[in-house]
């Protein structure tokens, strides 16, 4: 999809206002899972030569949000699925919100190296552009 | 992702040759059916203002299919699931060749009227663009 015409698409991202209403949005997430499981596939794809679908598990994405020093902003009491849930949608966020393409994403998932750290450097960089307290 | 760079991402999208081959492929369906979550809830999420996460039904994606006119190239005996499987491997390549966008899709899925009917338009827009024999 074009970048520029997202936000004419879905209006509704403009009602988040603080990063928490972002990570603790259960919708959000449902639509999230959707996305960051088709650009997972993508990377894989990519990387074999061949096409592969397959889904993020929750302890990974979990991880993710730790290491970008993101779940520190949750309750102490969030559970891993709920911590895995803010990851996919602040993903999903990112990308509606214009601030990262598939492109980009596919790109940084497949950079050699440890998985968990490219998902975290993914969100550490949604959080730069977005500019959302 | 940018339309243009599809293709170097993606060489391996060359060696289908017929349209058979795409339909019977496990491996695109598996890719596909993550990509066809994700548009069709973007295309949910556009109509009801809010995100919305949902996977398609293989009745659906059958149905659309037997509807484009493509369930007949198929073997008499393939099974509902294997006809969902087709559509999902036929969306997909028809978006990393290129032939369709993220946001065309989205907008013809949003079309008022029946899903089955929507699906079954941009299965015959696919098979138009990508003139595979």
């Amino acid at each position: 999809m074009a970048e520029g015409d997202l936000r004419e698409h879905f209006p509704f991202i403009k009602k988040y206002s603080r990063l928490l209403d972002i990570l603790s949005d259960k919708d959000l997430a449902s639509l999230g899972d959707a996305y960051i499981n088709f650009v997972y596939s993508l990377a894989l794809s990519k990387v074999a030569g061949k096409p592969i679908g397959r889904k993020l598990d929750s302890n990974t994405l979990s991880l993710a949000l730790k290491r970008a020093g993101i779940r520190a902003l949750l309750p102490q009491r969030t559970d891993k699925h709920k911590q895995a849930d803010a990851t996919e949608a602040l993903m999903i966020f990112g990308w509606l919100s214009g601030a990262i393409s598939i492109e980009e994403t596919v790109s940084i998932l497949t950079k050699e190296g440890d998985l968990v750290d490219n998902i975290s450097a993914i969100l550490k960089l949604i959080l730069e552009r977005i500019k959302i307290p």
